[in-house]
């Protein structure tokens, strides 16, 4: 039997690092706080990538490399930024070992100290603004439409493995722009990218909307966000998008010369999704028998699984069905390990969440049969070998379709609308809180004391949200319009 | 005029720089030794990236990632490895920032320091044996065949750009056998990789050799390398496989019991290629007018020109022509930039190294004819527009087969056999030295003083290098083969 499953209604945060564990995705490293991403989970990453890059590219965006490291004094020329990043960076001040003199071993060279110490990265701001100094200087040299794919390192206290690591894979991008509409359309079209990335890739609705000034990305003007519920009733930010004005062009001295030649300081937007993402899909669709993939990020989508074990007939058969999938561009492997049992392997590909396994057995070659069983609902069904291939191909769109879906019953099963702190208490008292969408005062002060009573935040005020008249549910004063209340990761 | 390139001949090193910059490769950064990568550098990159990925894979390796950090203690563990390392590691301290007392900005938190320094990765073989102790415990589970794409830093001191740099991005392949036989062919074969895409795609012929016990990777048995020569006449070691033997296991505990059920050291493999690719790329090719590319790694492969300028039946002619080279996988662009003029965008393009130029005007529209010129050896003639898709396309191949056979003309031309020092020392004083096959000891002391006096090295002991009687240029004493000398970079 394949590694068991903590229930997740017996312990939730149990499940999640069983999942990540038991289906090989990740593990803990030597180095506090850094995971290691194993075969499996990286292949997952690299679909999301490979989509992401893609969907970039369409809107027009090109891939650059920045350094790894940050000179201090970088930092510190954005107040609110350093303010933001200042606790939580990796400092590198030598850069030598040396034998120690009792023969120890290695130690650090105190001669090759840095004149400046550097800050590994924890987001590229600062070095890229720095740089584009030297890029821009008229209205033809932009917009800059920039994208990287780089690791980052915040020295996070609390790590959970894909959901906050001290190291962690992302993509960043950093735009410069003329004028401030466009890099507010950027900022949007971004947001929205990674909300139909989130929808129709991950099968994980997403709720498109912007932070408070608290929560604001530091050193940004306004912060846009895409939010998704998980299955525990908890949110989690899976993507920001930010306009930070001309913040950093003052910071880092970038001016243009605009179409009437006279200089202003360059609009910049930046955005960016990480290895977190993977996090959310584990807790979007995974369940008590394990991961649980939508066919488009899933590394292998189909499993064949001769029954009870490979023989010639059945190789034979099952090298056919691997050639016509291919063909049709599906991600198949062939289960052929002969020292495994059926029951065993059903388990283990299940653990992976390997979205449709097709069981070959020889009567069903004599019948002309193959049994199809399904990840998500484990419904299965015998159908005709004939034909089979189409058949699956439109099961895969089934099953990424009844994904999204499920995940959006849930979410709006567990979606509040609140007028009372009474009720707010209540909702975020049961088992699974969910969204709650509640009158706020706008102010700062309130959302904190909220935040202290309840452990609920702020997720976002909906692009779309409507004007309607309310009373903030802690203070009673006024409101134009609801926000959207949660526990979150 | 886009910006003029110095000459070869006149200032090699200088060639190299202005190309890197004018053709907007790659500039310094801020960070001493670090690069920025910029976005026509980065597509190079990418497409090398893109075409080994798929090589490793089809040779059955998985993607992976493992931390940034490695904790100092690590590199002890291996005795040679350490000795090669230690000096050049840019090593983590402190965690944290804080605002200096005085005002001036941050500075280190003498509180939040690191009870164990981290070493930023050189290279990953400690970090990841120290994860395959976990990963390995029978035969079953070998091999593990994975690769990762990451940043490393080796804190050189002297830098330049893509050759050698303090951060440079590459791909390390980390590979674990159950025998030395297997471990043997697994760096046999990765060689072998790497050397089908030097030639095929980089279209940069590559010598298959072995190191020296001098030259070899710090912790291995055996280092096989592709050497490649460059224009200047000097060599550039563009790839290495290492066998690790048991090395790495013995200094990880890295045990697995055999189908005998006995408790053996695992054997191990590791190769790379980087970003100093891209340098040999350059130096292989390019010329006084800019950079040339090989069409299978090019990012843009033709560039359709309007002369003298953009007009409504040049654009609709060019639409068509652009859509047709697309369904044939062609990456084309159009410039239609009617801010410069033809001889203006002929000049930027051949310093960008775009493989073909279509110049499109008016007449050919009447005439049905369409300028070509080639990059590779900057010939043109006019073509029929009929036709012209399936024309280019063959071109494309042309120029690939003829940059491959140019560049492999200029090292059979560069090569020599020398059985005296004196000949020896004639050939390295040249203006274009090349590599030198003679005769040499064994020895590493013979090694080191022919470097000392000479400054080349032993680039490699070819793979297939034949049994040879002859003498030491040196001493004189008795060698069965002839090694490659070359001064490198």
């Amino acid at each position: 039997m394949a590694s068991a499953v903590t229930p997740r209604n017996e312990d939730y945060s149990q499940w999640y690092l069983d999942i990540v564990k038991n289906a090989n995705l990740a593990s803990n490293s030597a180095v506090r706080g850094c995971m290691v991403i194993k075969p499996y989970g990286f292949g997952i990453w690299e679909r999301m990538q490979r989509q992401l890059d893609d969907m970039f590219k369409e809107t027009g965006h090109q891939n650059a490399y920045f350094p790894l490291f940050i000179p201090k004094s970088f930092l510190s020329k954005e107040a609110a930024h350093v303010e933001g990043f200042a606790k939580e960076c990796a400092v590198v001040t030598h850069y030598r070992l040396m034998n120690a003199p009792d023969g120890s071993g290695v130690i650090v060279d105190p001669e090759a100290k840095l004149e400046e110490e550097l800050i590994v990265r924890p987001t590229s701001e600062t070095i890229i603004w720095n740089t584009y100094r030297d890029w821009v200087t008229s209205y033809r040299d932009l917009p800059l439409l920039i994208n990287q794919w780089a690791n980052v390192v915040r020295w996070e206290m609390r790590t959970r493995l894909f959901l906050r690591t001290a190291e962690f894979l992302w993509q960043e991008g950093h735009t410069a722009h003329a004028t401030a509409e466009e890099a507010q359309a950027e900022t949007l079209q971004m947001q929205e990218v990674y909300a139909t990335f989130a929808e129709e890739y991950m099968a994980m609705p997403v709720i498109r909307g912007y932070k408070t000034e608290n929560e604001r990305f530091a050193g940004a003007d306004n912060t846009y966000t895409i939010e998704a519920l998980m299955q525990d009733g908890k949110a989690l930010q899976a993507g920001t998008s930010h306009n930070l004005g001309q913040n950093f062009a003052k910071a880092f001295d970038v001016k243009f010369a605009n179409k009437d030649n006279q200089e202003e300081y360059v609009y910049a937007t930046s955005w960016g999704v990480s290895t977190r993402l993977i996090g959310g899909l584990i807790m979007t669709h995974s369940d008590d028998e394990g991961l649980v993939l939508p066919p488009r990020l899933a590394p292998i989508q189909v499993v064949i699984i001769p029954i009870p074990k490979p023989n010639e007939a059945l190789d034979a058969k099952a090298a056919e069905l691997l050639a016509a999938f291919k063909a049709r561009g599906v991600r198949v492997s062939y289960d052929s390990d002969d020292t495994k049992r059926p029951g065993f392997k059903f388990a283990e590909n299940e653990l992976k969440g390997i979205p449709v396994r097709l069981g070959l057995g020889s009567r069903d070659l004599e019948n002309g049969t193959i049994e199809v069983a399904r990840r998500d609902n484990k419904t299965k069904e015998s159908q005709p070998l004939e034909g089979i291939v189409d058949h699956v191909v439109s099961l895969l769109d089934d099953i990424q379709n009844n994904l999204f879906q499920r995940a959006l019953d849930f979410r709006t099963a567990h979606t509040h609308h609140v007028d009372t702190f009474e009720e707010f208490e209540a909702i975020l008292n049961r088992d699974i809180p969910g969204f709650i969408y509640a009158h706020w005062d706008g102010t700062t002060e309130t959302e904190l004391k909220i935040k202290e009573m309840t452990k609920a935040t702020i997720r976002c005020i909906p692009n779309d949200a409507p004007e309607e008249a309310g009373k903030c549910i802690l203070t009673g004063k006024p409101s134009h319009r609801r926000v959207i209340f949660a526990k979150a990761y």
